[in-house]
């Protein structure tokens, strides 16, 4: 007498949330020093000393009743106003408290512009792979339309646009775009984002009504060359939802912090507002954290130190190629997904799992073949990790 | 071309999500002084000094990368395991961290448990009038379920058990029960818990599988007699389903922490806990907020200072007698739900908010004729009001 969908997932959970409770578990044997856990992106840098000042002066300044109180469901009012602030400042944009939604975090974000956007259970939302795997839960369980993927093209991680073409069809509602990617590393080039703009302008034309470009963008900051520049898709392509969460570039993944961007170009603004607001109540989100909309409010834009996920990006990088394993180069986030030798990337993180060491099959991101390997973590863990992946390429 | 049932709801909103944003335009205007705002449950007394403790200390001793990192997606270990010790020392009971999965509120706990025992689009939940609106929203457009609500027994806020005795079907899933109660200010009587388990118990017999109990329980601490005992329901009735929110007794309204509670009595234990489990990541949750996770972790069972409450009860209710409205005097929660003197509750709301005082009519929760004043505010408010009341008795 259980919903069997939700049992199932319950029962089966991510292979991330897997390995990250059993990483807990053998650290808890072992010791934490022993587990070599690259599975989760959980920011091992920690949140920029910023974070630690904006709470103190919160709590030894605001009043508690109204720092820890109901904010209205889209937010307060000055939090949403600073983030607009800001993120104008940063893209030459001109949005207000009105073009934001405060959410829970990207995967509320993310769920709400599935959920808004869903009008019919043939709805199609498109995926390209690698991809988060969540998406598809969001997409399918949650909203109930369906998920379709563009496979990945894996010889640089940018898109597919052949086969994305073909994909379009009168019930594509959105696409979802994720740049830097996880699990890739990659960031969309200048040129795939004209490409995919001019296509989904012509393709809105062509099926009579707008596909929505959905930007889940909690890496956006996270890119570790001078030549490497992250376009600001609203400025880009006018019927874009950006899916924003703090939780890498502030180091605050377990507090729930992010929003919806919702700027005033979209088709139908004002109901495309309300409904996101619809949506948020439906699925129970009441409003973001309240300290945490604080939080942001003084210190969007800010990062943690990043040099760090630079140092192991580069080591990683060399000595996984050293050891003959095949990898793009990752602009952004901090994941790499080398392809394992004999491709069979199931075997490869089970034998891996036996070392304590904890990587994340490709086909889990849509891209077997491959692991992510999440290198949010302590340079000396990578140090100490990196003669197991020369033994395991062997 | 949006989800049309979401937009309905961002377009109309709560009754009370808009009168508090009517609130706060309004007293942007004239001054947060001339604004007697009884329209939400925002808790005005602070939170207890024990929550900022707890929140410099884990500042000034954890990790920040640990502190505000994701945890297991059910909860922090170590969190859970307090939150249980807390309860087997307040109930006599023998909970475990396997027990709770901690939310991010009520609603997401409630939302959780909606979705978790939803098998078809007949499925039934019980609500009992009055009850707290959102409660439709998460049962019909979340869950996709029924809502099945029981007219208010108004003589003294218990349940009409021979309404309900009636209503229980073979798709009955669960009955939602909230004491004390918002917006009435009842609390269950024993008698009322052992007709009602009594009843669940022949009715699960009967329809041959078990009718949960899902007890919405974010004032259970608020209780103002001394003679007033709330029962702890998971003791009364084995297939308990409790959802608590640490928004009012500890003022945390705006922050989002909260559980479910499954005890090892319900029906098939295990498979329930992964199906809660699964809801949570079908509805895009994550994990609860992880800083207060900690706090609850360190302040679960503790008050914020309720002697304010009990005063402004006693003044409100005093006073509305003698103005002539009939009150049922609230025994916890920190609503009071009187009867309007010519039993036009949206006429009285509409004629109160011009002189800027907020109440919400008793239609939004079940039972028309009444309105909801909540008392969480200060007493001065209160004082200030009163003749504004009387004003709008005559």
């Amino acid at each position: 007498m259980l919903n069997p969908t939700v049992l199932e997932l319950g029962q089966k959970r991510s292979t991330i949330r897997e390995l990250f409770a059993f990483g807990q578990q053998r650290a808890a044997i072992v010791g934490a020093d022993n587990i070599f856990d690259f599975s989760i992106g959980n920011p091992n840098v920690p949140a920029p000393d910023a974070v630690k000042q904006a709470i103190l002066e919160i709590l030894n300044t605001e009043s508690p009743a109204l720092t820890h109180g109901y904010t209205s469901a889209q937010g307060a009012d000055f939090a949403r106003t600073a983030i607009a602030n800001d993120l104008n400042a940063r893209f030459g944009t001109s949005y207000g408290a009105h073009n934001l939604y405060l959410t829970v975090g990207a995967a509320a974000a993310l769920s709400i512009c599935f959920k808004t956007l869903t009008t019919s259970p043939q709805d199609e939302f498109i995926v390209l792979a690698p991809y988060f795997p969540e998406y598809l839960v969001f997409i399918e369980q949650g909203a109930g339309a369906r998920a379709v993927v563009i496979p990945a093209q894996t010889t640089d991680f940018q898109i597919d646009f052949e086969t994305l073409t073909q994909r379009i069809n009168p019930n594509t509602r959105a696409i979802v775009v994720n740049s830097p990617n996880n699990p890739s590393g990659a960031v969309y080039t200048p040129e795939t984002i004209q490409l995919l703009t001019d296509l989904l302008r012509a393709k809105s034309a062509e099926i009579g009504h707008p596909i929505f470009l959905i930007s889940d963008e909690p890496y956006r900051e996270l890119v570790y060359d001078a030549d490497t520049v992250v376009p600001f898709l609203p400025s880009h392509y006018e019927n874009t939802l950006v899916c924003y969460s703090y939780s890498k570039s502030l180091s605050l993944a377990g507090e729930r912090i992010g929003y919806v961007l919702i700027p005033d170009s979209v088709t139908d603004f004002e109901q495309t507002y309300a409904a996101i607001c619809g949506a948020g109540r439906v699925l129970g989100y009441v409003n973001a954290p309240s300290l945490f909309q604080r939080v942001a409010a003084q210190c969007s834009g800010l990062t943690a130190d990043l040099s760090i996920y630079r140092k192991n990006r580069d080591l990683l990088y060399d000595a996984l190629n050293a050891y003959g394993y095949s990898c793009t180069k990752p602009k952004g986030a901090f994941y790499m997904f080398p392809q394992v030798p004999d491709l069979d990337d199931a075997a490869f993180c089970e034998r891996a799992k036996q070392l304590d060491l904890l990587v994340v099959p490709g086909r889990d991101f849509g891209a077997a073949g491959h692991i992510r390997i999440s290198y949010c973590v302590q340079t000396e863990t990578i140090e100490r990790a990196l003669p197991l992946f020369e033994q395991l390429a062997r």
